[in-house]
């Protein structure tokens, strides 16, 4: 079972795994390389998954569903090497002036498409619409679980970015604390409010939209930004348009709408930059691209067309 | 003149710059390779760089310093490609709901040897001192500057870390903001110390010390430590055994016994895993390795010949 631990002067929680230390010389190799092509998540291979969790199989012919096989659009499965412990208890305890728990949490890989070749960028946005759906089902089912106070979905898009696999995945963590960086912009939002009396993501919205320079694309739901003071060069926000403080709460044409706005992505964090001892150190970030360039560069790149929607 | 310019939401500033805008394809190259080995911070090359800040030259004859000539240990000057401009005030204002100021800032460059070869960790120590000598007179001059809230001193060592130039620097950046990171351990250690009446640090090392089982090594005035919730595998703190707010009052002992314990490095955080979408989204961070393990393999490690010195 690996362990959350807490830095006792910030109080940011991290995860140490136990089961095997790594030593230097296991951090030679960065990803995953799959011997002669096999992919874990393509139709054919999905016993050599965990057990799926859930699947979108649109044409069943009224049979019942045949969990781990092929036919299905999106499928949900644990992750093979999960950072936290699905099972258990969190059994807070002190170590000396330190804090502790067990590692207790969920770490599911929602894989996107069937197609290998695919990215959320070239499939069809009726197809994006089923992975918010999946996204929202699994929010849904996990919130059930009162071990849980965050669920986060995020997706790593090529190996610098992170990625081992690089059949279209992304991945849902449910955690048994607040990360540090949800509570900091949620207390951020609660004193604008006390001072405004207004959302402070409303009140970008409404800004961004009526200024236009830093909008990269707008549809009846969603606006697409560069944010006025971002961290990386082209990093983008997609900003619903009417105050909505929980995703899974969407109504049906937010997500269709959603989709279409995806194909920017939703929190997108391009790695062009490294980051280096400087930002590590203050979480202060030096950006070379001011948002109102990336802004324009994006409106001009984006097109319908899924063949230029690779920009994105 | 960059821009600074504040999240709304959390309110970390960020550095925008604004004198060229870098589109998607300026950052295929990640690193600046120069041409037929040329290095502008070797013997010889001292007009090639800005015009030196400062400069340890050892042996002087008695003559007049001659600056920007060979002959120097240690060498400071301003970096070529500033993050930050040295000239004007901060005119802080808005702009809509959001808030702005001018990027003033110093950006400075200390060349901690003229050994091309050389690194901090086959520096003698006598040398090292040098350099964190160095480090001590620049944050006094700079101290002096009313608009500076913060100075940091870091290093970047090796291409994935980020080091655009082999030869040994370390960079030091004052800014007119005190950092979101920075602004959090004192907000953290003043809570600690609300509630306690002792000094978090001090607490650290007294437990570190006693317990052993994170302990990376231990001189008269310093402790380094795995520390108990680390972000990364191998990250080290150095802690001084003595309460100590300052850097630059420290007595001429501790940079003698500091020199010692750097070569394990001052806040070590070695880049082994990449970090990806969840620790962006979160500030969570999943490290592999036990501090516990981290601490036994770099005792083990540490000798204190210099050639098995690199493994710090």
């Amino acid at each position: 079972m690996p362990e959350l631990r807490k830095d006792p002067i910030v109080g940011r929680w991290v995860i140490i795994s136990t089961d095997r230390a790594k030593r230097p010389t296991d951090f030679t190799r960065d990803s995953v390389k799959l011997k002669g092509g096999f992919c874990p998540f393509c139709y054919g291979n999905e016993r050599k998954t965990p057990p799926e969790i859930q699947a979108y199989r649109p044409n069943q012919n009224g049979g019942p569903p045949q969990r781990d096989t092929s036919g299905w659009t999106v499928r949900v499965v644990p992750n093979k090497f999960p950072a936290l412990g699905i099972e258990g208890n969190l059994d807070r305890q002190a170590e000396g002036m330190f804090d502790k728990m067990n590692g207790v949490g969920a770490h599911e890989v929602i894989i996107e498409t069937n197609d290998h070749n695919a990215t959320l960028a070239t499939l069809p946005p009726k197809r994006i619409e089923d992975v918010l759906w999946t996204y929202r089902d699994r929010i849904l089912d996990l919130k059930k679980d009162r071990r849980f106070k965050y669920i986060l979905i995020f997706k790593n898009h090529g190996d610098s970015a992170g990625a081992s696999l690089e059949h279209a995945h992304s991945q849902l963590i449910a955690l048994p604390v607040v990360p540090i960086y949800v509570a900091e912009e949620i207390e951020g939002a609660k004193q604008y409010y006390l001072y405004k009396e207004r959302c402070v993501f409303c009140d970008i919205a409404r800004q961004e939209s009526e200024a236009g320079v830093r909008v990269v694309s707008e549809n009846e739901d969603f606006l697409t930004i560069a944010p006025y003071a971002p961290r990386f060069p082209f990093e983008t926000w997609i900003l619903p348009k009417q105050h909505e403080s929980a995703f899974e709460n969407s109504s049906s044409h937010m997500f269709e709408n959603l989709a279409k706005a995806i194909r920017t992505h939703i929190e997108f964090m391009p790695k062009l930059t490294k980051t280096a001892g400087f930002e590590w150190g203050t979480g202060f970030y030096i950006n070379p691209t001011p948002p109102e360039e990336a802004a324009k560069f994006l409106r001009e790149a984006s097109v319908e067309e899924p063949a230029a929607a690779t920009v994105g």
